[in-house]
C-alpha cells in the first residue's frame, strides 16, 4: 500500500518533490510512499510529506484510490493543508516547489497514477466537488510503459 | 490490507457470514479478508464475498476505511449489491444469512471493526447520506480485548 497526499496552500498551489532517486529521477511527483507498520494511512501521509518535503500538513480526506495490480500496489491519496512554507527537499528530493494549477509540469511527471490524481484533482477542485475517486490504471501490453485508466463510478453515485 | 462488502439485498436486508474458523469461531461478520497479489481492491472484496459466502455481488463505492494500527491492518468494506439469493456458507463459514436491521446479532459480531463499520452504515442509510467514513480502532491498555473508536472527519467536510 502507497500512500501520500496532495499538499495545497491556501493561494490553491500544489507542493510537488523533483525525484532523488530511481524510478524516474528527476521527475516531479507527490509525495507518497508505501506505509509502514504500526501507523494509519493518514499518518502514513503525513510521514512521506515530511521525509520527502520536510513539510509538515493537516491530513483530510481520502481523494483517490487506485489499483496498480501489475505491480500489486494500491495507493491511496488524500488531500491535506500545508501548514507553512517551511519545505525543502528531503533526502529522496532534488527539490521541492509550489505549482499554480496552469504550471504544473505535466510532462515531467514520475507515474500515470500521479498525473491522473492530480488531473482529476483539479477539475473536481474547479467544479466545486471533490469527492472520493476510484479507478485502476492497467498496463497494457505491446508497448513498453503505456497505460490505460479506468475509472469507478464515483462514491457518490454508488 | 483487509478488503471486503455491505452486501445489501434488495428489501436492505445485509448478507452475514458465521466464522468456522479462528480467531472469533462462530461468531457473526461481513464477508472480508486478505487482498491477494494481481487483484485490484474491488475484486478482492468480491472474491472473498464468493469464498466466504457463495455469493456473486455487485461492488459499488468504498463505504468505511479503518487503521488497526495495533495489528498492522488497514480495513477497507464496499458497499455492494447481492445480485441474487444463491448464496451458501464457504469453507470458513458455519451459516450465511441475510439480517433485517433490527435483526443484526450486535452481541455475536467477531470484531470491534465489522461493528463499528455496520452501525454506521445502517445509520448512514437510515439517514440517505451515505459517504465514506474513516476510523481508527485503538486497543486500549490495561482490560484484555477493549478498544476505542475515533472517528475521522467525514470525507465531505474535507
Amino acid at each position: 500500500m502507497v500512500v501520500g497526499c496532495i499538499p495545497e496552500w491556501v493561494d490553491n498551489r500544489i507542493l510537488l518533490c523533483r525525484r532523488a532517486i530511481e524510478p524516474r529521477y528527476g521527475l516531479w511527483t507527490l509525495p507518497a510512499g508505501f506505509m509502514e507498520n504500526g501507523e494509519t494511512v493518514q499518518q502514513g501521509a503525513a510521514r512521506e510529506t515530511l521525509e520527502e518535503a520536510q513539510a509538515r500538513v493537516a491530513v483530510g480526506a481520502l481523494y483517490s484510490m487506485f489499483n496498480l495490480p501489475h505491480i500489486d500496489q494500491v495507493y491511496l491519496l488524500f488531500r491535506a493543508r500545508l501548514l507553512d512554507l517551511d519545505f525543502g527537499p528531503g533526502s529522496e528530493s532534488l527539490e521541492v516547489a509550489l505549482f499554480d494549477p496552469a504550471e504544473i509540469p505535466w510532462d515531467a511527471l514520475a507515474f500515470p497514477v500521479i498525473a491522473e490524481s492530480l488531473r482529476l484533482f483539479l477539475a473536481d477542485r474547479g467544479s466545486g466537488g471533490v469527492g472520493l475517486r476510484s479507478g485502476t490504471i492497467v498496463r497494457t501490453q505491446g508497448e513498453q510503459m503505456r497505460y490505460r485508466i479506468e475509472l469507478h463510478e464515483s462514491s457518490a453515485a454508488w
